[in-house]
């Protein structure tokens, strides 16, 4: 049946570019998911334009053969990894930027861009595209919609389902719709853009994207707090919440992460502290500096051991970077499972708390960073490479991480998706009601089962 | 059948308040919408609590019977109005506020909460509840987020749905799901709190809601702009958008309006103007100044001839009030059918020439106002009452206008909904594949067909 399959795409489509080498196969097999054991594609098309991936869904439906859209490979749950004897369709060469709409402050362009390219060509025109996951430079904004991704600055200009205006997505039996568009205000019908952001393939295939943009905010004022506890880091980010403060960055790093990074660049960091938040304003004039120094006395009152302000661009760059570092530095460590709780920002000093509890339970090494100012965090697990031991045990700490998650009114994922690895756990977080239609919305649209089965739901 | 079904309610919920007088039913026949004929209720229902909602549901699936969720019924577009043989649940005696969260910057609140009542509540603790529609001080929240209700400042802090982080909702069957929470990021499974806001009931009834809340904005710096030509002052509005200016309000009246409101208040407005614009900056400090400075700019190179600037708060009410007493000076000329298209800011002028075209072709008067800054305006068609050919004749001009709006890449409805009103063009917008998909997505959440039918899809 597959290999009828593939014959009929190779004749219908002949200038598909359709990988079926074994080793071709392979390299299409993993994202960046370590906890995941993906399996290995059918094959993998390379399609160049919408109607080629319309094309592929309809054989694809007659043949009743699954697919798993998949963007650079670069997610963290999953979401597109390889499944036996599905055919994986890459979007990497659908990654043209179609047209910079300066007038209506929008962009549209293909799945397969890179986040980084986009962001580079709007600013060349002042312009500013803010969704920045923290592997912008390689991530392709495609796999951003199918994750909703978030990224730095997320805590002031929203997740990547903000920053969409309008899709064009493949359905399963290979119709093409249209969703939204240039407008900035639009209630006709259901929100099928926002439903088919996050969804991670399952529902259709992003073939283009109208994505708002802003206009280039002024350059940042950055500082760096250090503190002498976990808990006083996260009182800090909770009282800056509280106050209505609104930083256009504030990250967090531990102790752990710290030392990692440090090893590594020998940047001179405060290594006795137990925790460090990267802050950053963009408000223009001297309103950046007023925020900044605001935040500065949130971190004072809470304990703050000391506070460096970066005093030149090249200063702040130095600061962005050591948190930039943060997951490559841990992944020199060992083999790094990363993962993205969340939890109400009031709650990040408790879920601090659990993150070290379940480490220390379970006897597993964990570097923590992330989006304090989301309360999202990335505890990063990390062990041996062949110690299987540690990976069960790591294993354990995540379970027990997710549920405390949850019971904190969290989340087992705050911006990389539920995908294949964290799918046990979506029922324990939503229920088995709002599960039910979820399943239900997934059949409406994809009534074989056929768009990247066993993900998400 | 139906009478077993109010005898098998008045049984099971003793408690329930049910209206079956028909007097009772007569005066929930109706929302706003003047260019819509509703159906007589069969009973009206207004519960307290969501064990009744779902109560009512089981028996509605059960009997099989219909049902119509309603707020404060000021809706625009029919989507709150009776259908017959429809049980009529009016959400309004669920009005509690039932937690202002601080340190989460949200607030939980009952669906019959009125929109200025929760701004009200939340301004007493230094917060701001964004969305305002012109009706805010009767309008509920729960008719806010079935149409997804935009309004005056969503210009620059967006519309319902983005204030909406989490949901309670009833669905069909009478179960119980929630969607997301006080997380300000979660990707955990499908979004359902997004495709849930803006569906008019027709997917399920929102029972609660979890709000996101800003700290309150600094005052306001507002001015007004009068242009001799409609074409000067959409020229203005583009090149603002354009700037990358981002004013939190940018609203527009035409001649006929300024006119009507003139008329009922004399205010001494320049009536020799074609159209004005009301704009505002609640930017920190001298950038409220700076950025009404750029605006004022835009507006004298399109063409002003004078420009108003507000010097006390007494005068910024002032000036205010006179967009804020747009449609209802309208009313007074009429039988008063108020529009809601929209198109891509850009195309803001075209929108109004197209707007002014109609009209004329049709023979019909029509006063425009609205939210330039969205691209979104409400053309208001007024006719004498009983005059049947006027009411005719607007329809056609309405018809003639919803695929202009469409050929401009616009939409019909900007934040007013579908509803029942504006149901033929649906699929003349979003395209017969797109409401297949909308269709397949209410049989999934309400197999029997019994959530508001005739609305939306």
């Amino acid at each position: 049946m597959t290999s009828t399959f593939l014959d009929e795409l190779a004749t219908a489509l002949p200038d598909l570019r359709l990988l079926t080498d074994a080793a071709d196969r392979e390299s299409y097999r993993r994202d960046e998911t370590v906890h995941h054991e993906p399996g290995l594609p059918l094959a993998v098309a390379l399609p160049q334009t919408t109607a080629e991936v319309a094309a592929i869904m309809r054989l694809a439906t007659q043949h009743r053969v699954p697919v798993v859209p998949r963007g650079a490979g670069s997610g963290l749950s999953g979401g597109s990894a390889g499944v036996d004897g599905a055919l994986t369709i890459a979007l990497t060469h659908m990654n043209a930027i179609i047209e910079i709409d300066r007038d209506n402050l929008c962009v549209v362009v293909q799945p397969g861009v890179i986040n980084a390219e986009l962001k580079a060509a709007v600013a060349a025109e002042g312009l500013f595209y803010a969704p920045d996951p923290a592997s912008y430079e390689f991530c392709s904004i495609g796999g951003n919609i199918g994750t909703n991704a978030g990224g730095l600055c997320c805590v002031k200009y929203g997740v990547t389902r903000d920053a969409v205006l309008g899709l064009e997505v493949v359905l399963a039996n290979g119709r093409v719709i249209r969703t939204g568009g240039r407008n900035v205000k639009d209630v006709a019908g259901y929100a099928l853009t926002q439903l088919i952001v996050g969804s991670q393939g399952t529902l259709g295939i992003v073939t283009e994207a109208t994505l708002r943009l802003r206009p280039a905010p002024p350059p940042r004022v950055t500082m760096l707090a250090f503190f002498p506890t976990l808990d006083a880091a996260g009182t800090a980010v909770a009282a800056i919440t509280r106050q209505g403060i609104e930083p256009c960055t504030l990250e967090l790093m531990d102790r752990v992460t710290i030392a990692a990074v440090d090893d590594w660049h020998h940047l001179g960091l405060d290594r006795s502290a137990a925790a460090l938040l990267l802050i950053e304003s963009d408000r223009p004039g001297d309103a950046a500096a007023d925020e900044l120094a605001r935040a500065d006395a949130c971190c004072t009152d809470a304990g703050a051991s000391s506070i460096e302000r970066a005093a030149t661009e090249m200063e702040a760059d130095w600061l962005r970077q050591v948190r930039r570092l943060a997951f490559r530095a841990m992944e020199r460590l060992g083999i790094s499972r990363m993962e993205d709780v969340g939890a109400p920002r009031s709650r990040l000093p408790e879920l601090l708390a659990v993150i070290e509890r379940v480490a220390a339970v379970h006897d597993v090494r964990c570097g923590t960073f992330g989006h304090a100012g989301d309360g999202n965090l990335h505890p990063t697990f990390v062990w041996d490479r062949d110690d299987a031991a540690a990976e069960a045990r790591a294993q354990a700490a995540c379970e027990d991480l997710y549920r405390a998650a949850i019971a904190l009114g969290g989340t087992v994922t705050g911006e990389h998706g539920i995908g294949a690895a964290r799918r046990p756990f979506l029922v324990e977080q939503v229920g088995a009601d709002a599960v039910e239609v979820m399943r239900a919305i997934k059949a409406a649209l994809d009534p074989l089962g056929i768009l990247n089965p066993g993900k998400v739901v």
